[in-house]
């Protein structure tokens, strides 16, 4: 039980309550839960990063989810990118400033995954209009 | 000359100018232009990187460094990097937020990536101590 | 003719059999041998993947195909993820022990690529079912 | 305004030129030209990629074409790569030369990188049959 | 504390402890615990990666070092392959076996990302004869 | 003994001839054959990749090599690059030509990936002077 005693950690709001702050209310469970090979996913995914590195102090969500959006984009994981590009409106970042962020990203992962990154934005704009 | 006619791009400062706002006086300046194979490559990322990208309106230079820092680090471009985590200091970023970035990525391109992500911003922070 | 003179090669197994020692009988011959784009790809990897990698001594079949399960899982292969997956099984791993593999890697690929991978296993084990 | 005054890049032809010789007439423009999140990127895209490094002299159009390519099929982006292999055919490198081409980076990008890519290249050969 | 109430985490091992088992006694503690910056980071590993999915029941440490392997040599971190090596060396694998699991990655991630996995190999192997 | 009987195999000159095509006369043998953990590997290399791509026909080595520079830079594979871009040099291409091959690819696969690489060529161009 490395976890407990630690009193930085006891300090910290739990994976699930990160999580729900990011996505909204109404993105705030994971949807799979019932799969045997997924479920064990979710959970280490909610305690361990969700509650292992979203939750700490130091940099405002805002900028955490900005970074995420950034190495998905550049490393071309289009389902969680369009999670974490919802997650990043609801944050606060507006559609054009995310254009602009995947637009840069075109310089240092190329263009292609750029390309990839600015259709999945261009999804998420169109449906929510 | 395609870029002759562009109104927006008249009004957008040259790669040179934004180049030097990130790195600051000293780094204003690639060092290696007298060599035939590097030079047209520093020209070519000057023109249309510095001056193609950085330099859109849209999104603040200190949320496109961190994108920038993001990518080089999950994608393994230590040099590169190293460069960006100076700028990203020079704009503002501060040594704690930066590592709080580079923990961010451990989750989305593995705790390896980040690992020699923060060697380098380690590296930099001692060197300036 | 450097491979007949090799004595070590000629008590090699062919890579037609060991492809079908790793994925049983009815997966023991590609499907698209008509194409004219295609059938060279097979064939050179039936000769040098197979032939080449595959039927060396020094590794059991079954930890090779952990090695391969793994490999695809962090570059994000799905297709041939999921050939191998099934692979996998059938050299006797079970659905829990890959869930585990998979999840493994989560800390060195990052999760959003463990969790791609692990849509594929639990598309597989749902149609298994 | 540092494009204006470089004698060299004056003589060089515009982005949008290049990228029709490499793709044929019908290829001439970006079709989502109306989509706000889009557009900008076919317009960096255009002025920074087709204008600032297609339009280079020293290097056949043919030759940076089949180095596009290599590049894609490496790296994954399967929709920019089957873009770029009708580039390929266009300048006139043969379905059976590109083969060769994608079977070559078997050897350097992986067996399964090739294989997603002569999957596309087969798609177009099919296709044009 | 979201971690707390989990009765399957309760009974599993602490990071540290596996981290141990995996490394053994001399290699039990990372050694630049007094960085400010890479502090976070080693705790962060130590709690999440070594207490979050190495310590899951479900698959023997020995198998969990291999996928780690196959993963850190197809993604070129070279320094974590050496560490993960001796871990898989510690564990009971031989050199012989590594050295084909090494050759095994060869067909899916490329001979070249082979290649450098190999010379870390190499290199632990000498020092250690 | 899979490639014996093959007719179109026997034509095909060996892997160890079409290596020193590529590289000439002096770097004609790999030079660590002695080593236990990396002998194999060149054999296999030798045997699988020069003897089972390499030299297929359908597309000259020159071009073969032009792809295999480009994939070995986007995917940032420094020491392999080296060696190829100096076969690359033997089999014709000049200095200027593979500078404006790196250039290319840094729309595609980053500008940091191809300033990597043109810092190999740039090594190599001026040891050469």
């Amino acid at each position: 039980m490395n976890e407990q005693q630690s009193p930085t950690n006891d300090a910290r709001p739990s994976g699930a309550t990160i999580r729900q702050r990011v996505f909204g209310e109404a993105n705030g469970q994971p949807t799979a839960q019932r799969d045997s090979v997924l479920e064990p996913f979710f959970q280490t995914a909610l305690d361990h990063v969700w509650g292992g590195v979203w939750n700490r102090p130091g940099l405002e969500l805002k900028y955490r989810s900005l970074v995420v959006v950034s190495v998905l984009a550049a490393t071309g994981h289009r389902e969680e990118l369009k999670t974490h590009l919802r997650g990043a409106l609801h944050l606060g970042w507006t559609v054009d400033e995310l254009r602009e962020a995947l637009l840069q990203i075109a310089g240092y992962a190329g263009f292609s995954a750029a390309h990839e990154a600015l259709d999945v934005l261009s999804e998420i704009a169109r449906s929510s209009e």
